[in-house]
């Protein structure tokens, strides 16, 4: 059985993450969406939050799975028997630092490929951060997050 | 009668900022230089100072206005029934970041077009980042910034 | 009046240069579409066989003109008593190359002003070219260039 | 079972090419090496010989299988039941290409998906342009290409 | 006899540091190696603790010196008789960085010049960061930084 | 003594080249301009026409000798007893494709060295394609070339 990651802060998780889980998700057998616990980082919302915004978001794809890591993603896919990480491209800034983010992780595991999917150009503008702003000065973010999960957001970004 | 937006921290404006402040104004009717108020990011100067200085530096183009905002830039816009920004490009990194806001802001409201203009040549380097680090370090700030407002920007340097 | 010149190939005008026309149309009080004439490149469509599909194209935007030069754009400019060119920009590759050109132009003739406009992102892969290899190859075309021009130029690629 | 066709010219194979096809055979369970006739093209090696001078390179990777097209690429994919397409990237110029025809291949057919994989850093300088030209100034290109094939590659070179 | 400076943070020196250094080494006469102390921004090692691990690594290669700096780099410049700036560059995003830096320096002093080199590939992943971040996630930093000086890098992140 | 090779095709010498010539003199003890010989592309001037306008140029420049090769660029720097190759940067374009040759001069001889210096952004619009654009347009060169050549260039331009 063919395991990918798919790893992230997904805060939030946008429609941009959801094209690329999607996709992934119709090429492998498995797909587990991988948040990522960064304490040097601040978030908007808890490692907790976002795992149960994504998975509310997902529940219709029966072969993804949410999960978290803290510490070497390398450890995390060793863990979960998965050899593929896969990572969504907008642009070329995008693309230098997972570049570089992919090396390093071939460097501590050979045996761990990072594969590259172009999330659609309809999401190219998008990013958690762009989802925050937005919303936090008023603006309509009802495009750029799953339905499913928009009054969540809506609620947490005019309190924080 | 066309009006043209150009939004920008201006912390402070830099001789970059006046090139594309007069080519802009050649162009179009009315231009309103815009101070973004942004309550997430430190500034050196505060918005009203910031105003002030690019009033003092834009005083012999009388078709140059200057404003502030906070928000979102497209309900400022539209409070100004402008529907052209402009934005200054210098390089790549720029390039990138400038073409996600435009994307954002066409989605938004998309009756509002962004026009870049290219920075002359001479200015490439130029930032307000660059001015304030050479100033602070002590050196000769006097070609990078509007002559009329060198001793406001060197005595505010000097004291931060 | 504010006058704009959109140059190009328009070998031929696809739907990502009919966005920048409609976009720029609404800004400039006229817009020229100017076909180059380049003798030194071969094209597939003659310079009248372009003007002519430019001319059905826009025949609904009654401020668009459409030309030809042969020679520097700066000299077309003059005649035509424009002081804006516009181009549009859909990734970091044409960016450096319409830099280079706005320089150059800027440098022929310092009054001459290049602006830039966002292809919008469901055009980002388009291009004369991607038209041309997939009319060749068979590939449906139908998306990518205005309607009322398509059997006129499925006609030429089919015969080339 | 899931199929992934990587598709070049391969003119000839290098090996930043046997890099990517070794990575990819261990993720999927089949992958087709699929060699592009390009009439418009002028090419060193003749389909056949590419062909022949993969399978060679290939002989002990049971799942990889080696096949050419001529067309569009969406077509072959459909003919072989594969929906994957696998590029490599090495550097930045690469990933604007290979994005816009990513980008045209999933407008052509939604249900195929490219996935991008980046070639090992020490082969980033390498393409089969700067084999031939090293070749034909009698440079050693022998840590260059798969040494099973190295004797019929520098004697096609010495000849053309 | 040419004088060339290496500035940077260094925090800490890397395997990548180390490849430019032997490289320019050999180039020229002498070349230092120029801690910059920069009040603004938080180090992981102290500028001693830097000098210290710098010096440590690069005691084999008699013509290398290490110096540290606060203020303008071009003021160091002058009091030690150099006019060769030596930086590394591994990517795109160095680069635009980098070419920023080279021409506000250029603008400052003009006999003062940048050269830049290539980081060899191998570490083209490589910077300060990712051997923190690696080793404060407990991954192997063996083959990122000096031998030498691993035991000291390796007690100081744990420690952080 | 340090003697350095600065390549290219001159095809013909302009004031960008003349920039990096100057800057490159000043560092090392003898600095080689090298006309490539390339039997595959179609040049303007011939290498000895190229040559002769280089002198001219640079009669006044005491440590620099212009030469010419034909074949690798390595084996002319191993004849010459020289380790450093100069080239010029002005754009991220350029940037890529040099990289990827001074990698693979590396590969071939790792005892050479590439020095990359930036063009002033005076010129970082100019190439000698745009010059003999300009030149065949009837557009004024006389800032783009060195003065004391600009006659032989415009002469060859017209009649070419």
């Amino acid at each position: 059985m063919k395991v990918a990651v798919y790893p992230g802060s997904f805060d939030p998780i946008t429609n941009g993450h959801m094209d690329i889980i999607k996709r992934a998700s119709k090429i492998f057998d498995k797909l587990i969406v991988a948040v990522a616990r960064n304490p040097n980082k601040v978030a908007t919302f808890t490692v907790a939050e976002r795992m149960e915004l994504i998975k509310k978001a997902v529940s219709d794809l029966p072969n993804v799975e949410v999960d978290h890591f803290e510490g070497l993603l390398v450890d995390f896919m060793r863990k979960k028997n998965a050899r593929v990480i896969i990572k969504g491209l907008r642009a070329v800034s995008d693309f230098e630092y997972e570049f570089q983010m992919a090396l390093m992780n071939r460097k501590l595991d050979p045996n761990i490929e990072t594969l590259f999917m172009m999330t659609s150009y309809k999401y190219s503008y998008l990013s958690s951060s762009v989802v925050k702003e937005i919303g936090r000065l008023g603006g309509c973010i009802g495009e750029l997050v799953p339905e499913v999960i928009l009054p969540d957001i809506q609620k947490k970004l005019i309190n924080s």
